[in-house]
């Protein structure tokens, strides 16, 4: 049986869905990811009109699209970032409100509790999203920086998070933070101490994303190996390294699609992702959800791009063997 | 002629500077690169006391060392960071003081000025340092991060600092800024924003030090080549690169020594850094200041250390050649 | 002029000829590379029934498939091992009888006889095949083995395969060992050595097997330019090589397709092999048999792997040039 | 909009043009870039007859193929290269004459002339070509050979080629020259001293092939970017290293398709160019003119490896990006 | 505190102990880890005779040599290995006894306990060695291995071995198994395999050879962090790996110090292994026992090469530090 | 026994031989390679004066110098090559005369012969040193050069050279060709073509200079074994591949020494050149002569290079082990 593939509407919420649907389809996607941005998917509305739920609904049945996450990054990362004027570009401006910092968090996180409430819903058993950090900005440790100081971010995101989380399990409903610099975790390290954080809390786990870990030199696969109870979900999303001796890796202040950078997002298939070893390893946890390619790539468009991913993901995503090395050697027919 | 060899006192400011200048005579060092904490170099006295400074000198003379440059890496660091608890701990508590972050940074601003003159007064033509960045932090473009923000972080730098730069320029004293992440410029792309911000400031230069370059993958020889007029100072330290998979470049919030992190800093000679190509390429841009090293590897006794490269750097520095390649071919024995 | 294509049924034992050949011909091979084991090519009833290879003739020529080649890797096997239990499972209990091993060994030469004799009546020129080693196990050379231990090895499969041999001339049928760990010849130099041994039999030769010289890190195309006049078949297989630090290139007593071997099978295309400069080799020895994928990889199911094997050798397989680099500048258009 | 992709027809100038044509539509190209030489585009002929031109035109626009540009390497090379037996071999009659050097050289000066004004007449508005080098072969500095001598090379390029580059002026046709060893152009740095010699006529740029450059380890991106006002043509042409520690970068005097050679030419996509840089690179310099497949492997047959070339470039030559990364986060739609 | 540095002495078992521990004291050795072959210790006569181990002590003694280590590689080898006649090359007469393979390895075994016994009686605490292994040969899984018959020979391992290490612990001494190929234990998996087989019998830890993780391209610092709590001697002996394309990392049934080989062993420092890495790995784990030079390099006299090892392991056997990263920047000399 | 370590005083001509011979002494050198050229070994006035050998004896002896060969590079690359304004740079008055190139080529050609005389005269049985080449600068078959065109040049070499290698015969004094670019041999594939076309003359092999093959990516060690009897000197010299992108391995027609060619010379032990392999591949051979280094570099003064070299030399010319692997496990003390 071959995964549904997906396709996050995040990198098109400019579009109204019903225009995004229709393309999707026409490309051949098996659903959509919905993001929680742009008239995708509006919590907010979700949880107030009986209708607005049956009229997504209706509208992906109507296009034989399934809808298996949904997701809320730009909220999640103000639950706990230090909050400045680049958050209110990315907030609705009943949550921004007077932008007053800890206002600003202490909305976000109703929000997200709100947000698992309308995922149940709409019959979706998982969120993805992102939880910002109080203290990813100071991951150079200098000056000088003790962990003690770094534990207080983790505990604040522990204090913060925790009733978010039991929201969640109270409505059967799984958080995925998508690992990725800016967030509490952004690498199997960080990944590890956030889960003791929050005393390994049942709903949460992660959205793998190999893509994060390209530019930092980490094998996805090792990730999938380590948190094989807590993938939730999958983004296929590809990253490429670009050093010439002049790039840094950190990006040097760059906009993305900068050449100029030391890495930067392609499209999937184009990047350092080995996606043969990725599938494999999905194959060998037993992952049955979704493949929901993330497309982001500041050098092609995007028409271009997202059929010629899931063109991709479709020749990767083979099934495992279900013979052992050895069986068509037996000599069974002997008699 | 050789490069002087100098050590940089800042990671032996627990020792009182007679200790260790007896020390690094020992071991064979031309000079000292005074740090301007412990009670190695102390700005305040300075300027205050008569005969500080005139003690300091007859303590190095007494050893036949030699000052070429002193540093204030600390106290430049809180010029333009957002200020937090760390920052406390690496400031004097003049300047900290109510640790209200403008207070801090307009405290730190004078004490730079206050080197400038300290260094005249002492007979040394540059300062070492750091500056701080307000928008560091922020380098990983998430929440999404137009160039206006990144702006203004290099304005609010060029307001600070070049009051500051004019110090300098009066005492005919040089600043040159330590390249480095945390700082207003980290590789080649910041420094020329850096330059640009300042309009070129003539007093406004660089410390380089090749370690910084290597876990970004930055080839050191170009930053040399590009900045070949504002080389003020020279650092040998070295960084190793240490990936598995599982490490990340970004160091998982781990503190420097742990073998889990992506990289690490290490004795100059163990890490990336290729000195040879080092060395040909400040006699290309003949390059005459001190060879200072900044010792720090977090697995090694430093004391086992300090001799190994300054042992390193004597075999590296070598002379360049003052003949043509076919001088020795010329027929002029003919008649 | 096309290569045909081929599978080899060895990997497909498990299914009936009948059902696998309809397969193969729906997936669009040109043949089938029979196993003597399974029901696909029995030795035994095709000396001793006149209607067996009849109706395997029949069955092939019905469905328009070619068969080039037939292989008795698994009695080859034990014409010179030290046989143990494992080899029971692998034999017609005709061939083990009491397992006592020299009797199993002997038996096992009579059928490899055998196996050339049925070639030659179904039409077939060339047997592929392995020979076993009773020195393989010591390639390790501790406790301390001289070269005349070694020797001896050679010397036993000289005297256990010559008769053999001298049947495959007789029948003018070429016998091809896949050089391959645990064989007699296992890379370039102990393939020199095994043809030494046998004085350069003309009916010994080589069936082209790269996946088993990626493991070892040989170059797969000097075994083609170093063999090319006994080059009688090709096996399409392919090997990948996945070290992480963990991984042993030995494998640790690791079963195939798990994933902490040092390397694995894989389908034909995504492993180590260059199969762009295969074909150019093949090109320039002008050899013209088929191209037999041989599918193994226990990450995949196999009936979606053997389709994307076979389109990438259609892909692969290309003609080689017939004009010298300068034919279409030459000026005889001048007048 | 895609770019339009061409077939240049150099390589197939054994073939007559009509037939060419046919076979290229056949394929899918989208026109031809025509070789002066075999009957593809005879200068002469088309300086002197009404009839030639237009009977050129009809057999394209029949065939639905456009020509937007000629192309005269071989009499180019004739230009300033120290003329010896192989010249003889690329030139019609009337240039080579009495094969007296200096006469060579200015009979193929006055037909590059004469390029121009048929390239003008027939309406296309670039001419690529070679230029030859009088000091090429010199580019090993033994015995000593001092700039001076190389220096003279350039001044006569420039006093060869100024008169040549005002008739293409004249003729606002622009001439493309291929960098390419053996040329006064070879790589980055030479392209530079070219420009300079010339004055940086505004008539003279570059015919952009990768090939050259990969042999050299040169980064075609580099060169895009260093040259982006000067690229008037793009040839899709691809080469591979081949190293195994005998074989030379210098190639050992063998001939293409030799595989003891230390590089060689390859069917584009089978090399080392890495073609998605490439378009990327294409993307942000705006280039709009062909892609010009310039097919040339010794090892493949051309007909099998056209289509297959032409296949690899409509699946890289993707559009550029319209949108900026951040746009489909924007909260536009909240009130 | 500098580690003791000691000559293991097997590969000088040629030479009488006298001669060979006068010439490690000139070249500067702290100890010798003694071979129980040749007269260097002999167990029988050890137990047998009150005057062997006193003349033993004082000729050590005499010259200020220590001995932390004996080792009986040979005597292990044969405890579970297949026994053939490369076997009775290495053993004493007596344990050979008429070479049945039973009685040999029952023979090895009681030896194997009498090493015990020795080594308390003179006073060391740890006995490196061998196990030899009954499966080690049918590493590569053809013909197909089930692990049920991998793990027969784990269990009859454990039968032999956990008598043998009852003794040890009742004669407090530890007996280190040397990971390596032909044995027991191999590589990461295997020793942990091992391990288990004699669930974790105090007695049982490992001798670290790094150089036999270098040719199957394991990460030896793994092994040193999986294992620290078995660490009980360390052996300093390096490899290389030498592929060129025609060499098998197998080594082609290939005597040690054949150039065609994949790998060989070479002097401590001229291979693969990292020396720094390791020696910063064994101050983390504590290691605080000796580094033993096994000295083995087909490709250089072993006089030359002994001293030349022992300065580069004195240059690698740093002091790690005793200071955190911050120490010297607190400001402590504030008031 | 060590071999003797020379140094070729062909890059200190510009220095009397007297006070070049002192230094050489006093850095520790055994001997010297005479350059004939500067004053250093003057081949008409040794074959004219009688003196003239005595004196240059008396200098070398009472320094305790040895000379084991001289070289004749200049002289010899005028035998071959196409003469321009270049070589008058690197002749004598005498040789170049009018300059007229086949008179020049006739002159060197006697000038050979002569030099064979005098190192006969001198004592020296080996003379290093050029040929040049008809046909080096056409290496790059563009315009198409047809192999008939390469042969020409090859047999114009032996042409002019099997008279003079007759006359090395009579005098019984090897010439040993210094492979290297602009050479009738310049890699493996043309050092077998040129010993072919002088039929494998008895007088004729090479001297071996890594350096020669570091650019060209050709193993050395390829070289030593190929031509293992004819290896008749060895000069130790070092190269650096320095790629960035934008260097080009052609080198751009810039200057040695200039830091953006894609190649350069380095002080021996800092380039690419793996002494250590060289050094064993020596041994296997039992090459006994001298290692005579050719310093240069033009980035590091000569005087500071020259005795770094030699200390490298030392550290690398290790004696070849004369034991077998398994001699120290026999069990001969066994009764």
């Amino acid at each position: 049986m071959r995964r549904p593939i997906t396709l996050f509407t995040g990198q098109w919420a400019d579009l109204p869905l019903e225009t995004l649907a229709k393309k999707a389809k026409g490309w051949g996607f098996d659903g959509l990811e919905l993001a929680c941005w742009g008239d995708h998917f509006q919590v907010d509305q979700a949880l107030e009109s009986d209708g607005y739920l049956r009229a997504k609904h209706d509208l992906l049945n109507g296009l034989g699209l399934r809808c298996l996450a949904i997701s809320n990054h730009l909220v999640g990362q103000c639950t706990c970032d230090p909050i400045d004027s680049r958050h209110q570009a990315i907030l609705p401006g009943r949550i921004w409100g007077d932008g007053d910092p800890e206002g600003v968090r202490q909305r976000a996180a109703e929000e997200m509790k709100a947000t698992a409430r309308a995922a149940r819903l709409f019959g979706v058993d998982v969120v993805n999203g992102f939880t910002g950090s109080s203290v990813w900005g100071k991951f150079y440790f200098f000056p000088p920086t003790p962990q003690t100081h770094i534990d207080t971010g983790y505990q604040e995101f522990a204090k913060r998070w925790l009733p978010i989380l039991n929201v969640f399990q109270e409505q059967q409903v799984k958080f995925a933070l998508e690992v990725h610099p800016t967030e509490i975790a952004y690498d199997i390290i960080t990944a590890q101490r956030t889960l003791k954080a929050i005393h390994y809390h049942p709903s949460f786990g992660f959205n793998f994303d190999p893509s994060h870990f390209i530019h930092q030199f980490i094998n996805p696969i090792f990730f999938i190996e380590d948190f094989k109870d807590r993938l939730f979900h999958v983004h296929v999303k590809d990253a490429r390294v670009q050093m010439d001796g002049r790039t840094s890796i950190l990006a040097s202040h760059l906009d993305f699609g900068d050449h100029r950078r030391g890495w930067d997002f392609v499209s999937p298939g184009r990047g350092g992702v080995e996606w043969d070893q990725i599938i494999r390893a999905l194959n060998r946890i037993n992952y049955q959800g979704p493949l929901s390619i993330e497309w982001e790539d500041s050098g092609m468009d995007r028409e271009w791009g997202a059929p010629e991913a899931l063109a991709m993901v479709r020749q990767q995503d083979f099934a495992p063997s279900s013979l052992a090395f050895d069986t068509p050697f037996a000599n069974e027919n002997d008699s």
